[in-house]
C-alpha cells in the first residue's frame, strides 16, 4: 500500500466524520465528501465502496476509542478520579462522534454490518465493562453505596442518558446547535443519577466534581 | 360534513397508526395506507394532502391523550396511586403511539409543523406539568424526599428514560420486537430512578408497586 493511498484513505474518514458531525450523515453523499476533499468520486470509490463503509470505519474508530480509555487499571485500585475520567471519556466520545447519536436506530438500520458489531460491542464488551466499573467503585466503599440489585438498573439508566443525550437536546431545542456545552449538561445529568448513592463523607468531593460541570 | 367522510377520515388515522406502529412510519406510504383500507389513493388524498398530515393528526391525538390524563386533581390531595397512574399513562401513551419514539428526531425533522407543536407541548406544557407533579409528591412528605435543586435534573432524567426507552431497546436488541413487556421494563427503569428518594416508611408500598412490574 503506497503512502498516498493510506493518506487519502485516512483523510476521507477524518473529513467525512467532520461533515457528518456538522451537517448530519443523511444529508452528506459520497459526492459531497469527494468535492470537499478536492478528489474525484472515482478516487473515493477506489478506497470505499459506498458511504456505509466510511460510516462503518468511523464506528470502528469510536469503538477503539472507548475500549482503549475505559480499561480498568491493573496495577492499582480505582479512584474517584477514574470515575471522572470515565465520564469525560464517554462524553468526549459522544462529542467527537456525535453524528452517530443523532439517530442511532436509523443509522444502524441502514448498516447491517455496523448493527451487528454495535450489538456485539455494547452487549459483550461495554455492558460488562460498565457494570464492572460500578462494582469496583462500590467496593471502594468510600464513594458509592448501593445494593447489588441496584447496579444493573442504575448502569442502564446512565448508559441510556449518555447514549440519547444529544438526541434529547436536539428534539427539545431543535433550533439550538449541539455544542460542547451540551456534553457538559450531559455530564451533569449523569452526575445527578449518581448523587443519591454518594456516601455522606464523599459528598464534598462530589460537589466539587459537579461544580466543574456547572453552568 | 357527511357521516361517511368523518368515518373515512378517522379510519385513515386509526389504521395508519396501526401500520406505523407495526412496520415503522418510514416504510409505509400513502399507497400502502389506501390499499390497507381498501380505498383509492384519490380518496385518501381527499382527506389528507400527504403522509405528514396524517402523522401530524396522530401527534395531536397523542398530545390530547397526555393532557387529559396527566391533570392534577383539583378536589383532593395527590396520592401514591396518582403517581402509579401517571407512570402507567406515560408508558401506555408510549406504547399506543410507539412509532413516534423509534426515531423522534428524524420524524420531527421531516414535519416542521409537528416539530414546532411538539416543542411547544414539551416546553410550555409537559415540563411544567411534570415538575408540578413532583413538587406535589414531595409536599406530600410521606413518599419522596428530595431537595428543590434536585427536582429539575430528576424530572429531566425521567423524561429522557421514558422518551427514549423504545429506541434504547430497539438498538440494544435489534432482532427483538417492541412488546408491552418493553413498556413494563421501561416502568421498572423509571422506578429505579425514584427509588433512592423514597422515604423509608414508604419503601414497603414502593416495593409492592415495583413488584407489579417485575419480570
Amino acid at each position: 500500500m503506497s503512502k498516498t493511498r493510506i493518506k487519502t484513505y485516512d483523510r476521507i474518514i477524518l473529513e467525512s466524520l467532520k461533515l457528518f458531525n456538522e451537517q448530519g450523515e443523511r444529508s452528506i453523499t459520497t459526492n459531497h465528501i469527494a468535492a470537499h476533499l478536492g478528489i474525484s468520486p472515482g478516487n473515493l470509490y477506489y478506497h470505499f465502496r459506498n458511504k456505509e463503509e466510511i460510516v462503518y470505519q468511523i464506528f470502528l474508530q469510536y469503538r477503539d476509542f472507548i475500549n482503549e480509555r475505559l480499561t480498568v487499571p491493573l496495577d492499582r485500585r480505582m479512584t474517584v478520579d477514574d470515575l471522572v475520567n470515565y465520564l469525560d471519556t464517554a462524553f468526549l466520545a459522544m462529542w467527537q462522534f456525535r453524528f452517530m447519536f443523532y439517530d442511532l436506530p436509523g443509522l444502524l438500520a441502514r448498516n447491517p454490518q455496523m448493527q451487528s458489531d454495535y450489538h456485539q460491542f455494547v452487549h459483550s464488551e461495554l455492558k460488562d465493562i460498565l457494570a464492572g466499573h460500578f462494582r469496583e467503585f462500590i467496593k471502594l466503599g468510600l464513594f458509592l453505596k448501593m445494593d447489588e440489585a441496584d447496579i444493573e438498573p442504575i448502569t442502564l439508566n446512565i448508559w441510556l442518558v449518555v447514549k440519547f443525550w444529544f438526541a434529547f437536546e436536539q428534539t427539545a431545542w431543535p433550533d439550538a446547535p449541539i455544542t460542547e456545552e451540551s456534553s457538559r449538561r450531559g455530564v451533569r445529568q449523569v452526575l445527578s443519577l449518581l448523587k443519591p448513592y454518594v456516601q455522606d463523607d464523599f459528598m464534598p468531593v462530589f460537589e466539587q466534581l459537579a461544580a466543574r460541570y456547572a453552568d
